[in-house]
């Protein structure tokens, strides 16, 4: 498959274009956000469009030319307010979801987060986030796409382990963003977790094996 | 019917519990947030209910018992951030559309905005806001429940003309808060404006037969 990353300039996503970039299977194709951003993909060989999600669905249906699935890992980040928030994690996300609905690019992977619709667990700083995410979460679950949306406990930087724990409710705990790109990668043709929504945390099991038992 | 209108204490509420505390046919029952609010309501002889839209859906529940209609028309208001924004404006009619559903509350009401389905329309400064309109609106929409979606332009305080233009897309226009309250009172029960959304401005024709044309 041919697989748009949208927000590929992002951690998780540079681990996934790394991923599938060397995948026999797949393609990435890096949307990105700034022209500075291009070279750094030209440098893997790796295709890349310079899409803004402030744009049209229209803008972002474009850039999913050719493509078979997409994965929507972007994010305004911590030092944007929420504005960004509303702009980027919610309409940017409705936008792709809607571009993929008019391309007919029916394979959709979220990048979500943990207890994202539990809202008894969601701190008075962290909420306006969480309202974001949760209803990005809702409108593609509504959709008419095949999805499969990955909630991430609390991300770090260390290496990936390649071992998670994932199930549908889960406590809080770190994970690796490589973990998370590693899953990211393992999901995309698991017809095991097509139209699920699941969280992960490392844990004890093989990324496959802790697929499977979803 | 028995109404609850949530955002009872803003400018459009105020207005609307007025008309309806008037009328033969309906009776208000006021959401409101703050324990100082209550006086005004009791003044008015109007049953009010103390209850947050940062609370729980089921909070928001145990606010419309007994109620056969709601009226969204809460907002968060140009003072505060866009924080705000996503936890009343958006998550807040989602919780209290939730809260409907789940107490069989079948009419529901949204005071939304003008040109809140046109994305090419918002302005850089405005477009959290609209964000968060769009999607809620949505979500009544994708709901069970029997919607109507008001739309208004440029809100004033000048005094109601009872004369509006309505139709599905609109170029800008004031409108006074005074004839949205009116417009919403003719919505409640007439079922030509059901699973309906609409635009109103100041006009030339009667809110009866400008409804009737929709």
């Amino acid at each position: 498959m041919k697989v748009l990353i949208v927000g590929a300039n992002g951690q998780i996503g540079r681990h996934l274009v790394q991923l599938l970039s060397e995948s026999q299977e797949h393609t990435p194709k890096a949307m990105i956000r700034l022209e500075e951003q291009i070279s750094y993909f030209n440098s893997l060989g790796v295709e890349s469009v310079l899409t803004s999600l402030e744009g049209s669905a229209d803008e972002i249906a474009d850039a999913m030319e050719g493509c078979d699935a997409v994965v929507f890992t972007a994010g305004s980040g911590g030092a944007t307010g929420a504005d960004k928030t509303l702009l980027i994690d919610l309409d940017g996300a409705a936008k792709t979801i809607k571009a993929a609905e008019q391309t007919g690019t029916e394979r959709f992977l979220m990048v979500s987060a943990i207890h994202a619709d539990r809202r008894e667990m969601w701190g008075e700083d962290i909420a306006p986030y969480y309202v974001a995410k949760h209803h990005a979460d809702n409108i593609l679950r509504a959709s008419g796409l095949v999805y499969t949306i990955v909630r991430p406990g609390l991300l770090t930087n260390d290496p990936g382990t390649g071992r998670i724990r994932a199930t549908e409710n889960l406590d809080s705990g770190p994970i690796p963003r490589e973990d998370v790109a590693q899953v990211l990668l393992h999901c995309l043709d698991n017809e095991h977790v097509f139209n699920k929504t699941f969280e992960i945390i490392s844990g004890d099991d093989e990324i496959e094996e802790a697929l499977d038992r979803l």
